[in-house]
C-alpha cells in the first residue's frame, strides 16, 4: 500500500510498505480522509519535534524513521482483531491517535493526555492517516455514525478546541474571545458557537477575518490593528468583560489581549504552542484573580465532538479549504501551508 | 489623639489629630498593634500608590492626603453605632481592612475583594491602623476570642495566605512548594502545614532560610542555589511533582520553578505583586496543563484564618521580629525594611 512517510528534515516520501495486520483487540482502517496540520508541516521544515529521532525509538511505538504522517483522519473499519466489541466492518470511524503508557502518574489518574512517554500515531510510529490503511488499538476508535467521512477527518482539531472549551469551565450564554482565527482559532470558535457561547473573534489577516464571517462562527470579528477591542468587548458585555478567553495565536500581544478583556475572576486558556517564552502580564492574573490554564490535545472529548457534528449544531464542511491526493501533500499542501498559509484551512488528503 | 500619616512620598509625620466618631452601623476600635507591611514602605518610599494622589479623592472614601497609614491591626472594640449586633465593647477584634462598592460586577458576583473601585482601610483613607483609634463598618470587623492581640495583627497577612492557598485548592496529605520566604512566603507556609499539607520552601537568604527551619513551617527548606530543587521535590513526592506551588518572590526564576516543580495538572498560585512583566514559560502551561491562578488579598478568609490561629494550629508569634512605638515606624520600621530586611519578619506598631 502506498503510506507518506517522513525520512528526515525535507524528506518526506510516498512509499510502498506492505499493509499492516491486526492483532488481537485492534482494528483495520481504510482511511478516507486525512487533514494536514501545522504539526506535520513543522515536522517536515524542522523535524523530528514529535517524531523520534534516529536511534531514539520512541518509548512507546518502538519506532524510528521512517514513520507514516497523519493524525487527523477518518475511515471504514475493514477488519476487527480478535476480542473487540462494539464495532462492525463498514462502520464509519475517527481516531484518538494515541500512544499512552497507563502506568505514569497523569494516565494513572485519568489525564492520559499528559502522560509521561505519550506519542501520537501519525508521528510517533504505528502508521498514519497519510496511508492507505492503519491498525490502532480498539480503545481509540471512535465511531462516528452518519456524519460524512470527509467532515469527520475534523473531528480530531474540533477535539482540541472542545477540550479547551472544556477547560475553560465556559457554560451556554456567556462571552467568549478567542484571539487568533487560525484553524484552531476558527475550529474551537465553532465549538463554542455550537454549545451556545457567544464568541468574538481577533483576527488580523484579511482572508481569515473574511472566513470567520462567512461561517458565521462569531458573533462579532475583530481587528486589533483597527478596533479598540477591549473597547468593543466591554460593549458587547455591558462593562462586564469576556467570561474566558482563549490564545490562538502564540503572539505575545494577542496574550495580553486575552488578559485584558476578561472580566475579573475570568479564566484565560492557553491553546497555542509556544515556539518561545512570552512576556505576560502577571500582575494582570494577580489583580483580577485571572486563572491561566493550559490545554493539550484531548481527553475524553471525541464522543462530545462527534455528537456536535452529528446534531448538526457544528458544521466542519466550510472548514475544508481543499482535497488533494497523498502525492500531492509536498507541492499542494505543504507549500500551502508555508506561502498561502491565510487561504486554507483544512487540507484534505485522500490516501 | 495621634496618627502616623502618608503626606507625600518620603513624607510621613505623626501627626494629632481628630478622634474619630462612631456613625450608625460602625464599630469604634482601640488599635492594639499594627504590623507594617511591604506596600506601607512603597508608599513612603514611592508612594501614592494605593493611596489616593492629591486633588483625585478615592471613589469610595473621598480622601485625598494626608491619609493615616495601617491595615494589619488589631484591637479592641470601644464603642458600638447605632443597629451594630454580635460585637460588644471589649471584644478583641481584627478588621478585613476594605472599601468596596457593593454595585460592580465582581461586587454582586460576592467577589468583593476584586471590586473594580476597591480600596484598603490604611491606605486609601478611613483612618488606619498606625492611628489610636480607627471607626469601621461593622460588617468587616471579627472578633478573635482568647487570640492575644499582638497574634492577632498577624491574622491580615496570614489571611492573604490563606486565600492564596484556597486558590490553589490543595487538599491535607497534599504536597506544596513555596518559592520565597519572605514574610508572606512564611506565613503561606503556616498556613499550608495548619491543614495539613506537606511543604518545601525555597529561599536563598540565610536569615530567612534560618526562620523557615527555627520556626517549623516547612518540611524541607531547600535553597535554589545550592540544592536541585526539582530533583529534591521529585524525590520527595516519588517523581511526582508537588501538587501546587506559589510563587511568593516576584522573580522569573521562582516562577520558572514553580513550574517546573508543580505535576501535570497541578495548580501554581501567584501571589506576589510584580514591578515588572515577567517572561513565562507558557509552553509548559500549555503540555502539563498547568492552571496559573492570580491570588489577591482575601475574601471571607478572616473566620477560618482566625480559627487556625485560635486552636493552635498556626502560631504568629515566632513570626513577630520587633515591636515598636509609632514614633519608631521610619527609624526602627521602614529602615529596618529597607536595610536589614532580611532580619525581620513582622514589626508590630504599637499606637
Ligand atoms: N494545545 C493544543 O493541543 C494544540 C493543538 C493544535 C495546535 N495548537 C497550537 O495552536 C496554535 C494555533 O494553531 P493554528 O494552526 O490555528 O495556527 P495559525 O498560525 O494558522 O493561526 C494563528 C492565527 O493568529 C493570527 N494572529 C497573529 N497575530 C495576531 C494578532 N496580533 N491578533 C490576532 N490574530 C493574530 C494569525 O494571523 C493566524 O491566523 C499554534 O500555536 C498551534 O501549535 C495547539
Ligand atoms: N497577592 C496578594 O494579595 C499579596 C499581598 C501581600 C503581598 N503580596 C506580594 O507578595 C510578594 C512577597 O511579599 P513579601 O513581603 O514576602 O516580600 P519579600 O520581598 O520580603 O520576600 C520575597 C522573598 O523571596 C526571596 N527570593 C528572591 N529570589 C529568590 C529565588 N531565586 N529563590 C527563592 N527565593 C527567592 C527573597 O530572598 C525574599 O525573602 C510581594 O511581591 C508582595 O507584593 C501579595
Amino acid at each position: 500500500m502506498k503510506a507518506l512517510r517522513f525520512h528526515g528534515p525535507g524528506d518526506v516520501r510516498v512509499d510502498e510498505i506492505d499493509e499492516p495486520t491486526v492483532r488481537p483487540g485492534t482494528v483495520k482502517i481504510a482511511v478516507a480522509w486525512c487533514g494536514i496540520c501545522g504539526t506535520d508541516l513543522h515536522e517536515f521544515l524542522e523535524g523530528p519535534i514529535f517524531v523520534p529521532a534516529d536511534g531514539h525509538p520512541h518509548p512507546l511505538s518502538g519506532e524510528t524513521p521512517p514513520v507514516t504522517l497523519g493524525h487527523e483522519f477518518s475511515g471504514t473499519v475493514e477488519e476487527l482483531g480478535e476480542g473487540v466489541e462494539g464495532l462492525a466492518v463498514g462502520d464509519g470511524v475517527v481516531v484518538e491517535p494515541y500512544f499512552v503508557c497507563d502506568d505514569c502518574d497523569p494516565c494513572r489518574s485519568g489525564n492520559y493526555n499528559l502522560c509521561t512517554r505519550m506519542g501520537f500515531i501519525g508521528l510517533a510510529g504505528g502508521g498514519g492517516g497519510l496511508g492507505e490503511k492503519v491498525v490502532v488499538d480498539a480503545r481509540w476508535v471512535h465511531p462516528v455514525g452518519d456524519v460524512p467521512l470527509d467532515q469527520a477527518a475534523l473531528v480530531e482539531p474540533l477535539a482540541v478546541g472542545h477540550h479547551a472549551v472544556e477547560r475553560s469551565g465556559v457554560q451556554a450564554g456567556q462571552t467568549a474571545f478567542v484571539g487568533g482565527a487560525g484553524p484552531i482559532g476558527l475550529l474551537l470558535a465553532a465549538v463554542l458557537k455550537g454549545i451556545g457561547v457567544r464568541t468574538v473573534l481577533s483576527e488580523v489577516s484579511s482572508a481569515r477575518k473574511e472566513k470567520a464571517r462567512e461561517t458565521g462562527v462569531a458573533d462579532l470579528v475583530l481587528d486589533p490593528t483597527v478596533d479598540d477591542v477591549p473597547a468593543r468587548v466591554a460593549e458587547l458585555t455591558g462593562g462586564r468583560g469576556a467570561d474566558v478567553a482563549f490564545e490562538c495565536a502564540g503572539v505575545d500581544a494577542v496574550l495580553d489581549l486575552c488578559l485584558e478583556v476578561v472580566r475579573p475572576a475570568g479564566v484565560v486558556v492557553n491553546v497555542s504552542i509556544w515556539g518561545h517564552r512570552p512576556v505576560v502580564d502577571v500582575a494582570t492574573i494577580v489583580l483580577k484573580e485571572i486563572d491561566l490554564r493550559g490545554t493539550i490535545a484531548y481527553r475524553r472529548d471525541h464522543a462530545a465532538t462527534i455528537e456536535l457534528v452529528a446534531s448538526g449544531r457544528v458544521d466542519p464542511a466550510p472548514f475544508i479549504t481543499a482535497r488533494i491526493a497523498l502525492e500531492e501533500v509536498v507541492e499542494e499542501g505543504f507549500d500551502t501551508l508555508v506561502h498561502r498559509k491565510d487561504t486554507a484551512v483544512k487540507i484534505l488528503v485522500h490516501p
